[in-house]
């Protein structure tokens, strides 16, 4: 029993580490040029600041990730890991908001503000855009599926075992 | 050593409320009006997406911090509030994330996109949305400040105590 818990959390792990890799290798790799009458502009990460945010933190999330994978079951780090774990959780969940929220006005535009949507503009920049923000949502539901599971086993927050 | 303790806590709990609380009125109650050539706009926060999930989120945690404020010290329920903590931060970082990342574009705008800057226009209404997200800022860092003692307190990371 103990075994399988132990393959099952390494592969929440693994699944964790791939997403977040993929979230900045797609998310940094994309970029299309546009045209706006005699101007020509390159839509990539570096023009929003949430999208910096985003592949900063995940690149040090997707290090911190795969360092954990190396860590052996009988270390008393693994308390160190879930304070870790919390830390980098509250980062992917800031970082990913952020990058939703900007690609949200990008996509639908904000009438009153009068900002309006890039996506007709630049269609494969936004699909890998989702595509990034698809992966980067997978890795947060990951990381706090393992939180919860931490927190559930240590603290016992609905009281089912017997005092 | 008990007791101060206890009192530390209560007090960061009501500072979490007042800031929550503070952070949705403010929010909710600041409009401006302007007029851009003859059309006339309000900029309330229900335009936005990512204000109006900053004042549900900051809404219903103001409840909780509320309800929490009257648990007796003795309660086997804050095992599940620790839980429940950690579920409200999560929420708090990824409604405050968005919100700034919103507000940066407000007011910075975003020249590859071309969107334009509007705190020209509504100086009082940034003013105020400014505020609301100081204290949004002020709830998050409080809540984090519960948790990682919560997690101290039970799991010990640093490996403090002698086993």
């Amino acid at each position: 029993m103990a075994k399988i818990r132990r393959v099952c959390h390494l592969l929440l792990r693994f699944l964790a580490f791939a997403a977040t890799l993929s979230a900045v290798v797609v998310m940094a790799t994309s970029h299309e040029r546009a045209s706006f009458f005699t101007v020509s502009v390159e839509a990539k990460y570096t023009n929003a600041p949430a999208f910096k945010y985003f592949v900063i933190v995940y690149s040090v999330v997707t290090v911190y990730g795969f360092l954990v994978l190396f860590l052996p079951a009988q270390s008393l780090l693994w308390r160190l890991v879930v304070a870790l774990d919390l830390v980098f959780t509250m980062l992917l969940v800031s970082s990913f908001s952020a990058a939703v929220a900007i690609a949200q006005v990008g996509k639908k535009g904000n009438s009153y503000a009068a900002w309006l949507p890039i996506c007709d503009s630049v269609p494969k920049y936004c699909d890998r855009v989702t595509g990034a923000l698809i992966a980067g949502f997978v890795a947060v539901i990951i990381y706090i599926i393992l939180l919860l599971h931490s927190v559930h086993t240590v603290i016992d927050p609905l009281l089912l075992r017997k005092n």
